[in-house]
């Protein structure tokens, strides 16, 4: 049997706004907070949750990973203005001017994208 | 309704390389591959899978999102023996001497951690 994806991890100067954020975006929970780590996943918990561990340095530069999200229930349109209401701001790091994707940052300039189809969609093939 | 989780994008110079690795560690299948996307899941393919996606430039600094991973269905010495056999690299990232998890690389240099408990143990909350 091979390794199972357990949790996602993101860096942070301020581990509980970054978490706060992500739970607000996915709609989680924290699930264990401790000085320099917090844990957030959805109810119920399964993996993979999000870890968000302290530490000293800030972003500096592109992430050479990031999450992309997809609106779960809603249209795309009405998700993209909750998410910069809870303040994500948009970032433009080359993707073309008609990208389908939207690309946004949070609090910490994590850079990830709001794809064109929601859940839905794309469980339909649409 | 929240967005939901459905991505995790890695960048690569050599996406194939980087999704073949990926597939081996974790089980996983090629689901759909373009010029510039190797998109990977587990089969049956419930979210999140990830697509590895082609860049120009390579890795130059520590990820700021990383993956934790856990060995499933067989003992942690036999995990992590297997993944260095698959090509993953020990790691210095300042962890500490005593960490109870042990950080490696992929083919490009991306970190992730083997934690310490496997699945089941983390399960039974051992």
């Amino acid at each position: 049997m091979p390794s199972a994806l357990a949790v996602i991890v993101i860096d942070a100067v301020n581990p509980r706004l970054v978490a706060d954020f992500w739970c607000a975006v996915l709609g989680w929970d924290v699930l264990e907070e401790e000085d320099d780590i917090v844990s957030i996943g959805p109810p119920g918990g399964a993996p993979p949750g999000i870890d968000v561990c302290r530490v000293p340095e800030a972003k500096t530069s592109k992430n050479r990973l990031h999450l992309d999200l997809r609106a779960d229930g809603t249209d795309r349109a009405a998700e993209l203005a909750r998410l910069l209401g809870l303040g994500a701001r948009p970032v433009d790091v080359g993707q073309p001017p008609d990208a389908s994707w939207v690309v946004l940052a949070d609090p910490e300039g994590n850079e990830f994208c709001l794809l064109s189809r929601t859940v839905q969609e794309a469980a339909d093939g649409i």
